[in-house]
This record gives C-alpha cells, sequence and structure tokens, in this order.
C-alpha cells in the first residue's frame, strides 16, 4: 500500500526560547508543511509513501527535500524549478502570549510551477492513496488545477483519496475556498475538517468559533459531519478533532470519526502542549496509517487522536514518534501518566 | 510628548535553562533596569523617550547604551565616566525553587557619579513627563542629590513626574528609605505602589506580606492608596498591581488605579508565567502611555496590567511587545486565549 | 564523619530541549550515577564523604571523575583501568509524553572488574558511613561479590550502611534481584524502599504500581516498612517515598520515616517538576545528612523530602542545591513559595 | 554634517561554523547592506548618519530597522510597507573552498516600492553628503529613479554624492549597469571602483580579473582611475582597494586614492581575513569619515584601508570598530601586530 | 549503475570549539563510517548507492541510519538487531596539537552479527560495483566472513570490487591485516592504498611513515603500486593520495593513479584544512564516481583528489560537496581560488 | 611533593566566535587567573597542589572554587568573606586585531582583604614549593604584605619559591612594581621573566619590545637573566619565554634556563596559537613540575616551552594537557607534527 502526498514544504524560522524576532539572533531551521508532515509521519510508522512538491534547484531546496528524505519518505518524485523557498517566522508564545507567525511564502517554486508540469501518471505510480489538504489549492490557481488533475486520476484509477480541510484565512477567502474546495469534495473518499473549516471551507455550520469550548459543541459537529456525507456523497468517512483551549498550552483534545452512519469517540485527552503546530497533520497521518492497516473505526480514531496530542510534545512540524509510543498514549485512554 | 527616565542600567549575567550558577558555563547577557525598562517599553509603543544614566566609556558600557537604543530609546543624553557597569547573576527558579539573584552592583559608574555631573537644563530639555523608580536614590546620596535636582525643576517646568516606589531590601533600609522618598513624594504627580512598598518606602500599611492572597487584601490596599493622596496632596492618581503568587510561575494578577477619588479595578489575569522579571516596570510604562494618550483612567488600568502580564511571557528585562499585542491581552479581559 | 559511596558512573547523553534523539545533532553531556549523585549532594552539603568505582583510565573516565571532584567529593579512592564508560540516551519527556532513555552501559569498566580489584581495607579507611544502592549488585556478579566484601567490613568495623533498594527492571529479574538484595539486607542499618522496591527487591508488597496513587496506599506502605524491619531485623529505620504521579511533571510528593517504632510523616508537596532524574538520589543524600547530623526524625524526612522535592527543579543527576535552600523549602512545609 | 545613506537592507542567514546549508539546522540572523553597512560603520565612528530603506512592516523589517538603529544610525527616515525582507543564505568557506551564497532577495518591500514613495526634499533635509552604491539601482528601475531624483536635488542643494560603484552580477548585466551608472555618475563627487567595477559599471579597463595578483596591476588602476575622472569630469576624486587574493583567507590588500590630480597610496596589508563580507563597505565609511573630518588625502586612503581590513577580521556585514582600534591598525602601517 | 557499501556506521561525539573532553559539557553527535562516508558522498554526486550495515533497533541506530538516508543513500538493506552503536570521541586539533580520539566502538551491533546474517544474494541485488575498506574486515572474524562470502559473489556475478586498504592500528595487528587483506586482495577490481597501508595491509614497501615528506617519496610509492598489480594481478588499477603534512592543518596533498600500466598525477594541492575526518572516503567515492561515469584517468584523479582536498573545507565526516563544486576546485587545479 | 600558589581568581567572560562586546549576547564564563592556572595545570600534571585565595560566600565564588577544585587541585584552604569576584571581559582577536580586554577586577573579595585574614602556619602546611605570580602583590598593599609574610615563613621553613614577574602594566606603574618586586626577589629561589618584565619590575634591561623579534634578542636575554642572578644571589634559576610575534596567532616560540650558571635552550616552536591566554602560567607549571621530578635542565626547559605552545592550542585560562601529550610535543623539538 503506497501513498502519495502533495504540497508546499516550507523553511521554518523559529526564533529560539520565545524570544520575540526583535530580539534574536539566531533562528532553529526546520521544514516542513501540511503534506510533507503527514508524509514523514506515514514514514516514521513504517508506511510507503511518497511526496510530491516543486522545490528550487538551490542548496535550501534541496535540503527541504533531505529533512523529509531523513525520515524514510521517497523524495524521488519532487519537481525541482524556479522560485524560492517559502519561509514562516515563527515566534513560540506561552500561555496567555499567542504564538506569532510571519508569512515569507509568495513567490516559491510551487506557487510558480504551471500545472502541466506536474505529470500525474508518473507521480501517482503505484500509488493506493493520494492525501492533500486545503492549502495546497490556496497556493495558486495552477496548483489547484494540478491538483484537479490529480484527484481526476485518482478517480480513475480507484486511488482512494483522504483530504483536510485545513482552511487558512491567510492565503484566501472563505468565498475563494468554498467555490474551490466544494468542487475538489466531489473526488473524496475520507474528509478531515475540523473547528472552523466547516464553515470556512464548505459552507456548512459546525462550530461557533469559541476555542475554550470545541468539546461541547459536539453535536453541532456531529451534524456538520453528517451534512458534509449528505453533501458530498463521495465522501465515506469523516474526521474531526475537538478541542476546548484554555491556554496557548493547555487544552482538552479529543477525535471524532463517522463511518458507515456511526460515530466513533475518542477519550478526551488533558494536554500541556510543547509544540502545538502539527497536531493536526499527525491526526491526518494517524488516520490514513488506521486505513493502510484496517484498523477498526474505534482503535482508528483513538489512534489518530493519541498521534495528534503526542505530537503537541514533540518538536519541529512533523510527528516523528514511533507506533509503540503512539500505542501506549492510545493505552493511557487520556489520562497523562504510564509506566 | 517626550519623556525622560532617569537610573541605572545593569549587565544581567543569567544561566541558561535553569542552570544554578554553579553548573553553567556560559551566561546569556542582557542589559537592563527599570527605568531603562521603562524606557524601551515607551519607545516600542511608539513614544518619545530619552534615557539619563551613567555608564563606563568601554565596550561594555555602549554595549548598554546600545541595547536600549536598538528599541528606539533616545540614548544622546547618557554621561559617560568612570567606574563599571553593575552586574547581577540571574539564576530562574521554578515552580518551588526560588529565583536567585547574586548582585555584583557596587562601583558603577553612576554610583560613583556626582550630583553635579547631571546638568538637568539640558538633561530635561523638552520633557513633558519624568520617570524615576524607588531605585534610584537608592544607589547613592549623589544620586539621590541628582534626582531631587531634577524633580525641583520637573516642579518649576512642570513636567509631569511619575515615581514607581520600587522598594529593595538589598540596597536600603525602611528607615532610609522612608527618610528620602517620602521627602521626594512630595514631587511625585502620579505615584506606583506594590505590596511591600507602602510600608518599606512610605511607612503606610496595606500589605500583610502574605504572597498567596494579594488579591484579597484589595480593601487594604485601597486605605493605602487613599493614604498616600491624603499624605501627599500633590499625587493626583496611585496605582497598583495585586498578586496572589502560588508558585514562582503560577499566579493571579490585577491592577488597581485611583484617580480622581475614584478606584478603578483590571479584571484578574491568571498567568504562568515565563520571566518574571520587569512585570512591574511594564505596567509603569503602560500607565505612562494611557497618560500620554489621555486614555480613560479604567482603559489605563486594564492597558497597564495587560502590558505587564504579558511582559512574564517575554524574555530579558524590558516589555517589547507592541501595542497591539497588548490590547489583544486587554481584550481578552482576563481569559487566555484569543485567536 | 565521613561517607563512602560506591557503583557506578555513566555518560549521559541529553538531546537538547526535549529533541527526539532522531532529531537532535547536539547531546549535552553530564555525568552520574546513584552513588555518585548522593556523593555530590552530600558535598554540596558541606559533608566529606568519597567515592569509589571504576573508570577507564582515558580522558572520558577522568571527565566522569572531574565532574564529580567538582563539587567537593573526593576522588581519591577511584579505580582505573579496561573497559568503557557507560552511557545512557535521555531524551526528556513531557506532559502525555513519557522520558525515553536507550541504555547503553554494557561492558563498562566497573562491569569489567574483579571483585578482588578492590582493597576495602584502604577504600574503608577512616569511613563512619557506607552508602550503596539497589544498582551497584546488578552490575556483574563480581560487584555484588566487591559489595558483600565491603559489607562484611562495614560490620565488623561499625560503619553504618545506608542502602536504597532501587530495583531496575532492565538491569536484572526480581528474582535475582531478591535472592542477592534479600542477603545484602543482613548488612544494611538504613534502608530506602520505594514504590516497586518493597516487592521488587524484597518480595514485600506494599505499593499496587499505580503511580497516580500512590500517597493513597500509605498504610500498605507502612506495613511494607513494618515488614522490612520484621525480616530483617538489623535495620534500625526505614524511609520512603510516597508520590502521586499526574503528568510527566505533575505530583504530588510525601517522605515516611519508619524509626525507633514510630512513623514521622512529612507534608505533602505538590510539584511541577523540571528534571525528574536523581530526585531519590537527592531525598538519599538528605537522609543521610540527617544521619550524620543527628536531626531529630522529623526533621530528617521532611529535610530528606525537601531535599529531594528541589532536586526535581535542578538539572543533570546530582542535586547541587545548598543547604540554606533545600531548608527554604523545608520552611514552606509544602507550600510552593515563599520570598 | 550629516550623512544619508540609501539602500536595501537584507537578512543574511548564516550557517555555523562553516557548515553546508545542507548540514545546517540552525542560522545565525543578521541585518546589512552595502548602504546600511556604511550607516553603521559611520555612527559607530561617531558621525551623524541618517539611513533610507522600505522595509515591511512586521517584525522581520522593524528588526532589520533595530539592528541598524542599536549602533546609532538614525533610521526615522525608513519608510514601511507592502513586500518581504530580502534574504541571502550565507555559508562561509575557507581555504580552497569558497563561500556560497543563495539569494533570495526578489519581491522586497523596496523592490517593490515606487519612485514617488520616497520624498526626498524630507529625506535629504540637513544632509551634507549622501552615499550610494552600485546596488541600489539594480534593484528596480523604480528605485533607480528614486536614485536619480534623489542625486538631483543634492546637486540642487550642493550635497556631495559619494558612490561605491559595487557591480553585482547576479543582479543586472554590465549592459545595463554601464547605461545607468554612467548616467549617473554624472552626479557623484567621490567614486569608489574596484575590481571588475570599472569594466562592468563604467566600460573603463583597469583590471584583468586575475584575483591573485590585482596589486600588481596597479598602473591599469591607475589608468582607470584617471579615466574615471576624465570621462566624468564632476568626479573629484577616486578610491580603489587592490588586492592579491591567495585563498578565501589570505590576501594582500591595498588602497590608492586619486585626488587633486595626484595619487595616494596606503601601506600593503597582509592578512588572513575572517569575515570577508562588508570590507569594501567598511572601506567606503572610512574614506566618508576621512571627508568629513578633512583628513589629508594620504591619511584618509591609510585610515580607509585599515578600517577595510579590520573588518575583515570582525563578525557579521558591518564595521562595528571604533575609531581608535582603525587607527591602531593604521599605526601598524601594513604590519601584523601592536602591542 | 548501483554501487552497494559495507561496513559499520559509529556515532561520533565531538567536542565544539577544539575543547578537551575534559571541558566539554556538550557534544556534537554526527554518525559516519569509511563505507556509509563513501556511500553519502556518492549519493550526493548523484548516484545510486545503497549502504549495508547492522545497527541496533533502537532510537540510535535509528538515527545513524536517518542521517545516511537524508543525504540519498538507499538504507532499505540495512540490518537490524542485538548489539550498541559503536561510538568515537572527537577532539579536533589545531596546529601543532594532535586530534585526539577515544574509541568506544566495542560489542556493536555489527561487531556482534553472525556471518550468516548477510544474505548477499538480496544485499547485492543489482549491484554494479561493491566498495568495501579494510576497516570492514577488522571489525571481527564474522564480518570478516560476511566480506569475503559478499566478495565471493562479486567475481561469481561479475560485480567490480574497489577497495581502500584503510589500515587502522588500533584494530587489528599488521600480522593479522596481512594475512586477512592479501587474502581478499584477490576479488578486489580497484585497489585504494594510502601511507602505511601498503606496508601494513600488504607488507609492500612504499612509504617511510615521515608525513611530512609523502610527496617527496612518489617514486617508492610508485614502486609500491606496481608491486600491488603485480602480486594481485586481478587488480586493474590502484590509486593513492600522497601528501606533506606540516601542521595538523597545514599540507599538500595530490592523487596518483596507476591504470592500464601508466601513472597519472594529479596536480598538488596546497591546504590547510578544516575538518581532517573523511577525506580519504572522498577520494574513494570521487573515483568510484569516475568509474561509474566512465571519466579518463587523468579526470579520474583529478576529480578525486579534488574531492578530498575540498572534504577537509567541510565538517563531519561526509563529503556533501556537489559535483559542481568539487570540479570547480578540479579547474583551480591546486591553486587557491576561484570566483 | 606538595605546592602551595597564591593570587586572585577572576571570572573571564569571553565572547563566542571572536564577536565584539558590542555584538554579544552571549558570554562564556570561565574562571582563571596566573596562579589558579598553575595550579590546575600541576593537578593534571599528577602533582599535589593547593590553592590559596579570597573569594565571596556567594555561588559566583564558590564556582570559581569548584572549577579549580575539578581539575585536581586541593582548595581547601580558599578562604571566604566580602567583595566581588574580579572579572575580565575578553574580546578574542585574530590576524591583525588585537585581542581586547575590558578589566573589572577592582575591590574583588582578594583586594579587599587584609593580610592578617591569611594564617600562613595553617596555609603552607606540608608545602614544599609555594608559587606566586607580580599580579598577586599588585592586587593592594595588603596583599603585599600578606604575600611578604608567606615569604618570611617560606624562608623560615625553607619551602622553596618560584615567582613570574609577571608585570601587568594596568595594574600598577613600574615604579612601584620595581619597588616591591625588588624587595620580594631576595625571597625568590627560582624566577620566570619574560619580555617587559626584566625592566618593568626589576629596572633590568633585556628586550627592546619590539615583539617580532624577540628570540633575535637572545643575548640581550641572557645578559639580564644573569644580571638576575648577580642582584638577587638568592635566586638560584631564571627561565624566559622569548618570541617573535607576526601576528596574533602567529609566533615562534622558544624558552631559555639559567642554571648553575649554564644556559639551557629549547628548540624554537613555530606556532598559529588559538587562545593565548595562559601560556606563560603553563610554562610556569611545566617548570615547577620539572623541579618536583628533578627533571635535568636541557629536559625541564623542553618541557616547559612544550607546556606552553601546547596551551596555545587549549581554550580557557589554564593548560589542562597531560604528562604525555605534552612530552608529544616535546619530542616533536619544534617540528610541527606527530602521529
Amino acid at each position: 500500500m503506497k501513498v502519495l502526498t502533495f504540497g508546499e514544504v516550507m523553511l521554518r524560522l523559529k526564533t529560539p526560547e520565545h524570544l520575540k524576532i526583535l530580539q534574536a539572533d539566531t533562528f532553529e531551521a526546520n521544514y516542513g508543511g501540511a503534506e510533507a508532515n503527514v508524509a514523514v509521519s506515514l514514514a516514521t510508522l513504517g508506511d510507503d509513501v511518497s511526496y510530491v512538491t516543486k522545490v528550487p534547484e538551490h542548496q535550501v531546496g534541496q535540503a527541504a527535500v533531505n529533512e523529509i528524505r531523513r525520515f524514510g519518505v521517497d523524495t524521488s518524485r519532487v519537481l525541482r524549478g524556479g522560485g524560492r523557498v517559502g519561509i514562516y517566522y515563527f515566534e513560540k508564545g506561552t500561555n496567555i502570549r499567542p504564538t506569532s507567525v510571519v508569512y515569507d511564502r509568495a513567490y516559491s517554486a510551487i506557487a510558480m510551477a504551471k500545472a502541466e508540469e506536474f505529470d500525474w501518471e508518473k507521480l501517482l505510480d503505484g500509488a493506493d492513496l493520494f492525501y492533500f489538504s486545503g492549502i495546497t489549492p490556496a497556493i495558486s490557481t495552477e496548483i489547484e488545477k494540478a491538483l484537479e488533475n490529480a484527484l481526476a486520476l485518482c478517480r480513475e484509477k480507484k486511488i482512494r483519496v483522504v483530504c483536510d480541510l485545513n482552511y487558512r484565512g491567510k492565503m484566501w477567502s472563505t468565498k475563494d475556498a468554498q467555490r474551490v474546495m466544494r468542487r475538489l469534495m466531489a473526488y473524496v473518499d475520507v474528509c478531515i475538517a475540523n473547528d472552523e473549516d466547516f464553515e470556512s471551507s464548505l459552507g456548512i455550520p459546525a462550530y461557533d468559533g469559541d476555542m475554550s469550548r470545541g468539546i461541547e459543541q459536539i453535536e453541532s459537529y456531529k451534524e456538520g459531519m453528517l451534512e458534509i456525507q449528505k453533501q458530498f456523497p463521495n465522501c465515506k468517512a469523516v474526521a474531526s478533532v475537538l478541542r476546548n483551549l484554555y491556554t496557548v498550552e493547555d487544552g482538552d483534545w479529543m477525535g471524532i470519526y463517522l463511518k458507515n452512519g456511526k460515530f466513533y469517540e475518542s477519550p478526551v485527552h488533558k494536554v500541556h502542549s510543547f509544540e502545538a503546530v502539527g497536531a493536526g497533520d499527525a491526526f491526518g497521518a494517524g488516520l490514513i496509517h488506521a486505513m493502510l492497516h484496517d484498523f477498526e473505526p474505534q482503535k482508528a480514531i483513538d489512534f489518530a487522536i493519541s498521534a495528534s496530542v503526542l505530537k503537541l510534545m514533540i518538536q519541529h512540524d512533523a510527528n516523528v514518534a514511533s507506533e509503540t509510543e503512539i500505542e501506549q498514549i492510545m493505552k493511557q485512554g487520556g489520562t497523562n501518566l504510564q509506566r
């Protein structure tokens, strides 16, 4: 079973020790992006996974590829060519101080690529499952086209498609997102929708925006999930992460999984997170891993949410925890300790 | 509206990662001091601010000046000459382990300066507001004199004076502090008094020394604030920070502001602090910024306490958070999260 | 009063900032081991203490010795010779992510030493108290023999013996541990038994293995402590640390001390730990310090548990907090703050 | 005497310890650019200097401004607005391994600015000397226009103009450079031309491109310098740095200064450089400092080359050596040691 | 054309900034080994290369694999199982201070492996060229057997064999080395012999041990190379690096290549090295790359020695310079600079 | 044979990577001083050595003691009490850029101590050799007295005295130095005099101050050495280091030793130093080690100069090279390489 993921990889420049950018004279450099993170996490779990993106031919582009390859992802399908490596400056918040990000992602190699550069016959060769997030079509209209070409071929080849809606307000309006994502949902077999994604990406209400009480809104989440399946009948399963967030680090996290008309709920995990980035991608990778190995739905959602909350304790963008480590969290079932 | 602050800048040598000094072989170097911190914070908020101190002519003295100048403070009025840069070794505690400081501040350039070196006609030129903390007159009797000369000129020129009482038991006795500070209070328009300052600096009871229940003592605080105005009729407003501290990091913080005979109370902010140094100075800067921009008293105290608690999440001595960032905390109104 | 401790010192290679070993390209290097940690802590408290181990003659062996000597331990009795310095790779967990350790300690100089290399007449010369943990006899059968030789001489010379049972499942089976430790207990004057040690090292039930409710099991702990004294009449006192652990960092800690037929209980300290390694060794050192200075039993257990919980806030393996700092924690009596 | 410099400031991301970008997971962050470097160096020398550029309004833009302000440059005239902060990734070579740079400077705030955003009446207010390098007009045609507007006003206001030709092959062709720079030379009072600049920027032959024997070509350099004055009669003085480079670090450096029809030559300095970036800017700043203080021509060239070679021993882009330190090098007169 | 290399990968723990191990409290961690280095270098040059070793199943073993995989080497053939990851502590010397290494490599996973664990039919599947160094058979007699099995299969399958004699006195005696290496030479198509290897590994005199005048001994080197071909007629080519070393960093380097009865000599490169480890492996990889791409013998030796001397300027064990970067050095032809 | 050394220990705050203090935001912290360095070096060589100084009772004072104790020096005779730990800020130069030091050593604990605090009967108990440098009497007149008391008791007890004249122009005038040092020389058995020490400390001409040609002045050095013995007949031997310094790092070093009326000269060592601090102290320690172990005079001077030049390659103030490592340099006899 081979997975292919498609998206942008960026350089993250993080200030050390919560320093403000104004105070920093070094940056920790790490490369990530939703689809790269999912790929790294799957490879770490032992799955066979390829990643498609486009990076410039210079050393910074190569460093991005190497970081992903290091964890076992096949990067032989990555395209090379003009443009930059997108950057985001990352200032980790704490407690009442929000995390602050300065994006500098415009004009990247992938953003400047043409749809026809992506030869999906070759790129999808051997793939059994295709993953993308809602960030990918927001990169450019050419990439939106490239993605749709990929999805069309997936349908043809009966390659399963998993999509994490992942709405990003800094990249496009809800109007544009809905126009595109609703069209692409026609190709999606399994959909991950969190928080504002329901409304912003699909126009389906589910969550009122109050981050401190996501879990209390479980019923409207479920309605939203059912509505997704109703509007997009191709979509066989929907998964969501629900959170009550109390501070930048403190929160309660749970997952729900709608499959075969039934809801599966994970325990609630009470966490004090160390690094919030990539928890959603870890969830997606956990879910795909469960799909590849035919976990029962209850185990699937338990595993996916365990992967997600364990990621909160791991630095950088991608979840490099092993299956054993995730299973240990799963066994704790929402309690915080084992030995 | 131009502000002038006057005091000592010290080199802070901090061990990395909570190491004890016994374990450290590097120190993080940072320059700060109450009045320097207030100046940096005001400059960051966009206000026009100068800082007066005296530093030696060598590179370490210049480095102190540069660190302050970097954030936009006018340092053209700083004096140069003999003596050292005072130092404090800083070992950050955590949870039940208290923060430990070794002071090595004697014989600094400012401590060895003569009162007449400070030509206040020039130094105060163009100033609309003068700020000092109770640390400044504790440096030496010459600096006490220099300060009183400045204050006398402020009165003459109708320059507003803000004083943070800031009692430091390691620098002088309560007896000395009261003798001096009570005299200087005659010049003060707005007074900031926290915790032990009421008693130690002015001999006015307000707080029983139990750090875990400062907020519960709000009534005696209010009495102390009223008593300040009674004893020092020149003092048009008094502000205080009240805290319940539970561990080195955990606490509840609120501000009160007495102005025009009325008390204004901020919400209580529940925090887990990252770096406790300079929160009082951030409060003072927040209050001065409010004065400079004629905030309503309620907004003034809300802004000042928001600046103070946000500083708890920022490294080094000075608050380099922007007005937008502080306003965000203010909007949260004591809850811990926004997005 | 001179103390001798005997055991293995290892190199700890710790990833910075909770990085997984997979992510790290530097390691923080520190040298420690139960008996070395006890020695360093005693020396820091001002006691006269020697440490016996065996290290290779190369620089890494010398670096281990130097790190211990640096804090005032007499290392002139350390043996030199073939074998390696044992290593443990240390990945500090946080919250729900457990700390992860990769042991690489086989074939160390001490593990490959012969019993007869240890000339106890010389090594114990002048000693009034001998300390070892249950880790030492688990190193090898030769070291087990060497230790028993030492203990026999202690009995002869009326040197008091303190043993921390310290069961390590990665080093030997409970069956082996019980066989050996029950035999060695005949020489022990004061025994420290925590958590699983009762059962694993001595076959005496006391604790059900639920880390979240150790304190609730205080009665069965007490029964276990009494049973130790019953089965090993030579053992004049037994001490234990009881813990409720909620996350990797959060927990409640208390100590009990059985002496002269009476139980002495410390207050419960609520902690959020920064570095969990070596808290048991800090407890042991605190207890020995109390013995050397004839603290009353209540003060002894209060001091020992205060040393232990303060260690939780200090980096590296050994407690380098001063007596004054520990007494401050003791004065707080389980509350979390002083000033 | 007030100086104004105009150009782009970039973020330099440097790998530590000669690591290849492929090997690095941190970058040292520093902000610089030819005109910013000249400004910082002049401010360090005690001169009154302002810097004009445009940066985005976010924290990275502010950090660039702060770094320059820190050393005493007036940054109050800096424009803010859309676009990025340009970046260059910097991999320091050594010996036979060349330094490697990856440019990511397109689409910066200044590159996207319009000529009319620069209100030169205000920006040049009070200025006595204006400095730019050949990099500035290469940024964009709008910036070329903005620069020409500035130069026209300088002529009108009799503000002296210093230009470092500074040809950059990665930014424009020699054809474009010559077209523009020859036009701008009409406004230039003092011109700095090094190495390939003669040919590439002005089409005047002087140097054959063999880096190992620049000094041997002194006669053709002199002819080139005379030719510049001949072709651009407005140009009252020309200065050049001549180098024999043997490895990435080893070389011989000297300066020549043509003024009032006479050549002034500095001694040859034999150096092993530590950080080659910014040596030309240090030369320029040294020369301007000499102009501002009316140094004799011989002293001017000696001071400028001393500043330049001392910069080779100083990290980051700008020369932060003091006048005293430069004079010490000057006194050594090309020998390598003093005490 | 696919290459397979076979050997041990070790963890290098390097003190920062030339610190002695006695002074260090951090280590830089890097993974390498002769055959791993050759593989990484070939992958960086764009060649298809697999690496065979055995590592333990824990995270440290995985980290070693990941570091190699990161640069594009296929690590899917690596064995997992019991034993440690071998370590060498590395203290970089400078000038007259020699580099100091403490080996801790015994009992590694590969050293404890059985010959039969290596299924060469599978491991060599698809390979066109097999590389090993003289370090591999020195690991253990089982690995010696495993290696001979591999070589026998190579002969059968007509897979070309390249061997770098690489004598290591700390691993075996010259007697043992000669006994084994002379036997294995029967399988070798291309042999790399440097310095003492001639004598120590094969008993053939070539070099008198005076490191300061290797190049002067070129004639006896040539005789040694001819003698190798005479004694081992299967060996179609022999390559050597000759060096005059003047200090830890300073030296002259050249390569000779004996092929088809003719000697090809590279220019002499004068270098001041930054990191001496792995220069021989870089030479080997350069030579293999030349073989894979059918470079003319003169170009082959020029490329190989250029790779080797460029590696001297690159941190860590493996040469991660690109083909372009190596060609640049080759173009300089022994001079030290280009642009 | 037991050695006692007496002097001041200071905290060295060094900027990383040649950064100017103006650029640094961390300092590397190390503790040293001439007599502490000699003690550490002797302990590293296996000699029995105690160190006497006075440090404050706080953690910084203790850290200084621990750093010395770490390397095996007996620090049980160190006094504790009021005052600071003196500091020197250290900016390492390179090539033509001189090393720059900012001293902040006034008011240290030892500088403020009274002569009578030093109970020499106890402090010198068991000592066979006493070492001090000319820095010690320059600290204060009280310390000058304390030192003279020590020397008088040495004479009485026939404890050999070694003095390194070590003139420091920043501490006292040549006039004061000569007055004091000439008096103290009456007690000295072996004198080390370098460079300006002859003239500045004793008023004896030997060296013309030209650092680039110290070795050329060997004859006037010899005359100076003879003159010392003539003027101070108690002085049985004189040793000197002669240097030709070419840059901050490059130089030629040799030693001369005058004993029993005969001169012994070491080979000249050509070096490129890494850390120049403490080379003189390493020389002194080498010479004392030679005295303790009755080396022949030729071996003594060869060993001492080898220790000195090897120290140039070792970080921090003290020579922590082993006897074996120094002997290796000695064997090279001025050539730069061994293996």
